[in-house]
């Protein structure tokens, strides 16, 4: 995705630099991946009758204590804000694939719990979800592209966790 | 984001191997950035009144010929499934950054173009973003992990277009 306008005139001396070539490229390899890689790991969900972003919610549910997880808890551990990811649970929850269930004695919030058959669609989907990552992402990388790719990652990873934690 | 779920049982035979720590590392760094770094950059174009999927087919369209695209070439580029490209158009259209037009003696479908209004907004709003994206991605990259960073996602990006284009 460019970022730059075709725009009249020059950019405002107070505001930023626009990317240079080399910066343009890389962003332009990494967002398009990242819109790509999504829509086609969805697809691949698709039969199964779930979207990436309920999946991630059924894998964090399936390995918390309890299977349960505090929506607060729920919304940082998947990066989503927290009316977005009420309206996904609520889809969720017409589905029976979670339940919602209040926290006596608690006000931090509900807590949304994994179902039995919550559970049993994880462990049916999991392999192809696996095998779609594989094959369109994991496999497709040489192992030194994989570290790479890894180490350039992490660092930003933990310097957007401080942002938003810090906002 | 995990992609083993605690399943009772080992895996069917069949089915493919989980990923080995070294990859689930990598996917991990991976997915996390593309959620956080979205979110982020959502954030940074909230007070404009835009999203980023808004953001880009603005981009799109200003830097098409006499500024509009086919839906379906639209629907291409920003790597999104027509449907919901025809919700996002719908809503963009109500606030007057874009118009839908029909064209005549051709049944491939209708084009959006940008509107002045579309227009303006896109060059206001573009040098924000691109220091959102210098902030919290570009500038956080040493620059030989920019280089590996593109090295590693472009095979993957072209690989992710031939399958989309054949499926």
């Amino acid at each position: 995705m460019p970022t730059e306008p075709q725009a009249d005139g020059p950019p405002q001396a107070s505001l930023p630099r626009w990317l240079t070539d080399d910066e343009q490229r890389a962003w332009r390899a990494y967002i398009q991946l990242a819109q790509l890689l999504m829509r086609q790991l969805d697809r691949d969900l698709h039969p199964f009758g779930l979207s990436m972003h309920d999946y991630e919610i059924l894998v964090e549910l399936s390995e918390a204590p309890r299977n349960r997880l505090r929506m607060t808890e729920l919304a940082d551990r998947t990066a989503q804000s927290r009316s977005r990811l009420s309206h996904q649970i609520s889809r969720m929850e017409s589905r029976g694939l979670v339940v919602r269930e209040g926290c006596e004695g608690d006000k931090r919030g509900t807590f949304t719990v994994l179902t039995d058959h919550g559970g049993q669609v994880i462990r049916e989907v999991a392999p192809h979800h696996v095998a779609s990552v594989r094959r369109h992402f994991i496999d497709q990388l040489a192992a030194d592209g994989r570290t790479a790719l890894t180490d350039a990652c992490e660092p930003v990873v933990d310097r957007l966790r401080k942002t938003r934690d810090r906002d």
